[in-house]
């Protein structure tokens, strides 16, 4: 008998059908002697039709109030789905982030996990039942909902899995993680396994498989997750901390992502704690920014260019215009219109040749490369926003990814 | 400046358009110099849907789930309201039950309300802020959440108005309490206002505009409620303890119920405790049983007939059975198209004549009353369902209701 915390999302719990299908999954799972949680996303569209609804009545709602709103998709697939467990004689009960034991701080809609105080969740448990939870919510110290922001139910059950030292499983729409997107390059390949920081770079850097957030903390506690399809019953992709089965040193996957902007600081006053002056703000209003570059200085003026997503750019651009001023630049220049593309391997980065064969391998494709940004198991390249897919599709042609690792 | 708790029902949030609306009324009352909380119910048809969406997956939802899924209804309107009003400019959070003090027993979909606890809720009003609570819902011991049935937003309102000691204002599609439904007597009239009595009496028997569990609260605490229509600004209806300003000893209104079904136990053995034995068990499943008449007792065997809501009796008839086969009763007769209608008038059931007009008036109108039952202030008679919209209006023109009161 083992302890295992699983996750459903949204689209595998987007009409009552699935839910049924999903609570059939789970009962196999509980009559085979194991002990069940799992974590429920919002059904289908909630989240954005409740965003949307929001929209409606304002175009600035309140952080506190979306997080009340916002909880209540993931709150509605719990209780349904303990209903459709009960319907197959499934003794089960549905608990929110508050009654599971979810603490977060009070930055609403993306709270940070302080805690998990899973009391209730044990006491469920011992009474021999599976336990629903609501995803991507938690209770502040003020006893407010927050939200745990992007990725949240995969973050929340690897939460749950850490503290209950269980087993964590991620049920999804796709078979695993891919050395691409399938999508893209049909031949892409389905990894047996994978290391978290490769994990923590695909994830960051485009796959969407699985939140980065929810690998960190795989990866901290040390629990492994399983990433697989939530209704085949193909094999999926273990993601662990241990030996790379499949060898090292070589490209695991490449990911991209389509949604970045870019923006760039022109002639930025080249003195100590510039970079300070100008990321502090954007930390403190929680813009996410991804990727930054600074060129050369030249007449100690520098121009400066980070990335961020997409849709963070027009709540960005005043905080950047203001901080421009201050800080003296010149301009600010903004598109919108970028992707990236990364490679991905543990290793590939102190090895000579994967940098040079990707650059080689773009330029050949006569795609243009804006930035470059490299991290030890990863180089990424911003490419313009429609040259992504012919991007990904030569590098995974000329890393012989379609090919099992001897 | 006084302290109001007012309440707004599922239709007249129902959309974003709405809500806004029903914002800026409440803006104008905070402007006022008012402090204001205002409970919400589900919009529109939320609370349908997600009935509905149960059924999908089960025909017998279990209670602690259904409470879990329906309360969420609630939910959001609060905290879109909260979203309008900041939009408006007004300091304004949203308080679930729990977070607003309302503490329930756990018989789930139809908790009684054990106590309210509204430290935060003043806390809240301190700070200057409006508060929106949502409607319907409370805490059990166990930290459950639990739903306290039909009417649940009206009697949420009243009693956070008993416990702040506020005035109650009900707003909802109509503009008041009337002499009869308007969509079946056009010349209705609306009433200034009613004794708790008579308008319990109006909302038992039929009277869609206010659940009596409010009025019973409002009663017992002797809260004063107006109730008014949520976008126009026509005075309302003032339901009160006092005396009755539009004099006592008449008839002040016709109520009538579409959805009854009658039960009848035929041969019941007439011995002490036999009707305990009957309704003990009904008791004990939640069901509410309406009125109660048994006929003169002949060889020691008498018939017993009680009403109870249509949507009942399916889940009654089980129980109903089993009650009858344990009594020896000689068998169950089911009619589930009956309807009722009542004249309600403080006095008029010690006066004379009140009942004998009524019943002469049905009779001229060729309508069979099946079942006739009284208390203090009502006259009720059972009559087939599609007879009750031609009760309620000769009733109305028998008692001259279309005129105001001397």
């Amino acid at each position: 008998m083992s302890l295992v915390v699983q996750k459903y999302g949204g689209s595998s719990v987007a009409s009552a059908e699935k839910i049924k299908n999903v609570a059939a999954r789970i009962k196999r799972r509980a009559d085979a002697g194991d002990r069940v949680v799992a974590v429920v996303s919002a059904m289908g569209d909630t989240t954005d039709d409740l965003i949307a609804l929001a929209k409606q009545i304002t175009d600035h709602p309140e952080a506190r109030e979306m997080d009340v709103l916002l909880s209540t998709g993931e709150t509605q697939s719990s209780a349904l789905m303990v209903m459709a467990l009960h319907a197959m004689g499934v003794d089960a009960i549905s608990l929110s982030g508050a009654q599971a034991g979810m603490r977060t701080d009070s930055v609403h809609r993306s709270a940070r996990i302080l805690a998990i105080e899973p009391t209730r969740l044990r006491e469920e448990l011992e009474r021999g039942r599976v336990v629903i939870v609501a995803g991507f919510q938690g209770l502040t110290e003020d006893l407010d909902i927050a939200t745990i922001g992007r990725g949240g139910s995969d973050t929340t059950a690897v939460a749950y899995a850490a503290a209950l030292n269980a087993r964590c499983e991620i049920y999804t729409d796709v078979e695993g993680v891919y050395t691409a997107d399938p999508r893209i390059v049909p031949e892409a390949r389905k990894l047996k396994d994978i290391s978290y920081d490769e994990m923590l770079e695909l994830a960051s850097k485009g796959a969407k498989v699985m939140a980065p957030r929810a690998v960190e903390i795989g990866s901290v506690y040390n629990i492994e997750i399983l990433v697989a399809h939530s209704t085949k019953d193909a094999p999926g992709t273990l993601i662990h901390g241990g030996a790379d089965m499949e060898g090292f040193n070589r490209v695991r996957g490449i990911a991209h992502d389509r949604d970045v902007a870019k923006i760039t600081l022109r002639h930025v006053p080249d003195r100590p704690g510039v970079a300070a002056e100008i990321f502090q703000p954007l930390a403190d209003a929680h813009l996410s920014i991804d990727t930054i570059v600074q060129n050369a200085s030249e007449d100690n003026l520098t121009d400066l260019t980070f990335t961020l997503a997409r849709d963070d750019l027009a709540r960005a651009l005043p905080h950047v215009n203001e901080i421009a001023k201050r800080i003296g630049a010149k301009e600010v220049v903004a598109d919108e219109r970028m992707g990236k593309v990364s490679i991905v391997g543990t290793g590939i980065q102190s090895a000579p040749g994967y940098a040079a064969r990707m650059f080689r391998t773009l330029s050949d494709a006569g795609i243009n490369i804006e930035i470059i940004s490299t991290s030890e198991i990863r180089i990424t390249c911003i490419v313009p926003e429609d040259r992504v897919a012919d991007a990904v599709r030569a590098l995974h042609t000329a890393f012989e990814l379609e090919k099992e690792a001897l």
